[in-house]
């Protein structure tokens, strides 16, 4: 596994420098023997909100601390407990008279260490309490319940309270009935791997695991690779049994364990709405980071039962930027698409003169289509001439519903035809062509002026100029002569010079050549020109 | 590789749909085939900002939608340009008088459908401008200049000054400005691979791609892998190369782009901050999930030169949770860690009959270390003798140093001894035995309930209670006759019955048997149990 590591001791302490970028946290200074994380601009008039654990669950649990949330966190190195001594340095650097509730997750190493300091605080004569959050109900098993993303819950509403001047006790109830109310379940579909590079593999490539916890260790049960829908209605269907109510209201938050794409998490996201546990879920928090296990590729789901209590800790702005506000939960919010216009959204009118001269460049691209597409096939992908002739065929069929004595709208039809019938760039390109000249002649009635501002256009999106190899060779110089006033036959001439002149350039930035060998092109005409300049020589017959 | 999703062809679908719990946003109801994503609560009155593009980069575009910054985002397939239909339903849901400015990153498809759909809401008699953006510097060629992360500069700034009421003209002016001074560089690990199973692998275990896209397309050069601290310093180096002025400020935005784990985003922040960019560098946004591709395990930076026009768009709170709040850049913290106690911070007294007691049972501790061992190699890891025997070396060296006439402060020594002196577990359940038991006899001179006192805080932190195969077997019925006043000799004798019963005890949870085969406890003793019964044993001799 390649990852962004100076050295693998070096880890929690490169990446707690990282998080001190904010301005607002702050280390203690026997760092990195100690890794505790403080706010700068704690006051100890308020009870001290503490947690920590091993590290490698970031933004857990440094990031969370801040205004309304933790007053602290102690880290230890990678899925380590930290030391009794970084646990008690922290205690005694933010808890005052107020007290300090340490929020621990239910691991044996985490408890002891933290009991430990606890207890050795209260040696000193600190007023501590202790709550061990254990939100995983993968196991059966009540003692072994873990402590997973639905900490994060714990700690923001007894962040809040602390904030608010609660009592140590009121605080350290509202986290006791914080923790009662939260169940979580996480899953899988591949384990996380340690930087110093050792890789297990438990799960095949038909395999999930559910009910895992954040460090690696196997899950409750291998379960076969399903469906995110199917995947997310079996956790939550747990997270129901569990609290076996249909009446109560719920909050869930949406975690991602490591490395699910924010595109997926989405998905999950959808996936959860289409749940029964949706339909008693008032809130929404994330999808997000908030607990994680290094890469894990999985999410968890903590669901939190409100009352009043919870639901006002839970919505309480915070500073923590890792924290991302709950949202209420509603059916999903659909505006009406505005009308577009039809194909030709004009009349019909007659213009013997346009007829012709739009019949004739389409029969034309009609008749050069195998020439052309197998000049496309040396130095593209062969399909230039078929691109054009489909449009042609179209036009035609189309020639008595075009409004051929408004220049205008005519303009602007071949423009939408183009857009409608033309798949990819040409397509896109020739209705940029059609629709700005339309656009130009509106305002001043010069076909050569108007097709020249359209050229302009289709420069100004796709980028090409001349000398790229593009019909834009043939075509300025073509459409100048005639904004000068020229005759066709002039403009012809310079169509063709133009598209000759591409048979020279070898290095092109744009378009269909752009991907051919240089030595490849040598010689040989760009396909598009050649057509245009075919074209206009037909018109000049 | 395995992912959440329900059906490729539905990624995007499914993606938006969970976007769409955003009870603030909402689709056009030509969904999904096209796929727009709106503010609910726009009203037309000022300037409108899309943006969009294909999708795999998320949050970007729609998790930007919101006050402050984009109005709607349009959205194409997995890295494909969403149809023009799909852009010009967008400008006539949300274009109002005020007219409309849509932020195009600069790609063909981009360029192509949302110029066309510009052109086509001209026609129609919209107001629109468009900006293109290019930030990617590590291109040479300026027309290929790809827009990358620092788009989301432009989504920022032009969001907050068209929220304020500004003009078209005047946003698309600072729109313009913000393109001017970003400039991004990308480099990725691993790249990309799309749900549809096909695996482009480019780069070997020694390799990075420097100056890369967003969507797995080749980078400007493959260089050696390197410590986050080297490429980091690689990667400003041509940021500064590009600004080219020492005296400027700017703003800098760390993105993930994609699947790198949150410590290590935390680790490329440290080493930002070694960069001498770092020393021009204001403000930082991130780390964190900004313009993604897919899965890629890569990151990059986009720096803004700052003016003050500049500096207050960036600063401005917004709506979108997806938008991380840009935070000064100052040096690290640090808060001096509270001096902790010494080992002994008591001060030294004699007491005969205490040090006979301690002496005798830590030279029982030393003289059963191998017996102890072998025991723990059958049902643990083999060193349960050796723990103890350590400990006890330790106290012998030190029993000059005990206040032995203080029965309170002896035992709160005797915990700081295990604290220190034993690694693991063992050592920090006995500290909190003997340090629970101290603060007990301060209050109640009763040394049977005072170490039952703490051996109740052993079971809270340890987990553990009688019948779970540990020390506590045998400690809690010596314990408790005696608190009720019984001899040491009837204490022993309940310690040996304790221990004798956990050759029984099959299943445990709890301690240094919880991961051996039930089949090969049976008929031996826990080690810990059996310690603690032979020093009571020679205490009544």
């Amino acid at each position: 596994m390649k990852s962004f590591v100076n050295h693998p001791k070096d880890v929690v302490k490169d990446a707690i420098d990282g998080i001190l970028i904010n301005h607002k946290l702050a280390k203690l200074d026997r760092f990195p023997e100690i890794k505790v994380v403080v706010r700068k601009d704690w006051d100890k008039s308020k009870v001290a909100i503490i947690s920590g654990g091993g590290s490698g669950h970031e933004p857990s649990h440094a990031g969370f601390v801040g205004e309304g949330m933790l007053t602290a966190a102690v880290c230890g190195e990678i899925f380590a407990s930290p030391s009794v001594d970084a646990v008690l340095s922290a205690i005694i650097a933010v808890t005052g008279q107020a007290g300090c509730l340490l929020i621990i997750k239910n691991y044996t190493g985490d408890r002891l260490n933290f009991g430990l300091a606890a207890e050795q605080a209260r040696a000193m004569g600190y007023k501590i309490e202790t709550v061990i959050v254990g939100d995983d109900i993968a196991l059966e098993n009540e003692v072994n319940k873990r402590g997973i993303s639905g900490t994060v819950f714990v700690h923001k509403i007894a962040g809040y309270y602390a904030a608010q001047g609660k009592s140590l006790e009121e605080v350290t109830e509202i986290a006791n009935t914080t923790i009662k109310n939260t169940a979580s379940v996480g899953l899988a579909l591949n384990e996380c791997q340690l930087f110093d590079g050792q890789k297990e593999i438990r799960l095949n490539e038909n395999e999930a695991e559910l009910g895992l916890g954040i460090h690696g260790e196997p899950g409750a049960e291998v379960i076969k690779l399903d469906s995110p829908d199917k995947l997310m209605s079996l956790i939550t269907s747990k997270i129901e049994q569990h609290f076996n109510n249909l009446s109560d209201k719920y909050s869930v938050l949406i975690n991602n364990l490591g490395t699910v794409t924010p595109i997926e998490m989405n998905i999950l996201a959808n996936s959860f709405t289409k749940t029964s546990l949706a339909k008693q879920t008032t809130y929404i928090v994330g999808p997000g980071l908030f607990m994680t296990a290094l890469n894990m590729n999985g999410f968890s789901i903590s669901a939190i039962k409100l009352n009043p209590e919870i639901e006002k800790g839970l919505l309480a702005e915070v500073e923590p930027s890792a924290w991302i506000k709950a949202q209420k939960l509603t059916s999903i919010s659909i505006v009406e698409t505005p009308k577009l216009k039809e194909l030709i959204p004009f009349k019909a009118s007659e213009n013997e003169h346009v007829k012709d001269i739009i019949l004739s460049a389409a029969n034309t691209f009609i008749a050069i289509e195998k020439e052309i597409n197998e000049l496309d096939a040396k130095v593209g992908d062969g399909d230039a001439g078929a691109t054009f002739a489909l449009v042609s065929k179209s036009i035609i069929n189309l020639i008595d519903q075009l409004p051929l004595n408004n220049i205008t709208e005519t303009l602007e039809s071949i423009g939408r035809i183009f857009s409608r019938e033309a798949g990819g760039s040409s397509g896109v390109l020739m209705s940029i062509l059609f629709i700005g000249a339309g656009n130009y002649y509106e305002e001043d009635n010069n076909i050569g002026k108007a097709l020249l501002s359209g050229l302009n256009k289709v420069k100004e999106y796709g980028g090409a100029k001349v000398g790229d190899r593009t019909m834009i060779d043939a075509l300025e110089p073509a459409f100048n002569l005639l904004a000068e006033g020229k005759s066709i036959a002039e403009a012809a001439k310079a169509a063709r010079t133009g598209t000759e002149s591409t048979k020279e350039i070898k290095k092109t930035l744009f378009g269909r050549s752009s991907y051919i060998p240089e030595e490849l092109l040598k010689g040989i005409q760009d396909p598009g020109a050649e057509a245009m300049a075919r074209v206009f020589e037909q018109l000049t017959k």
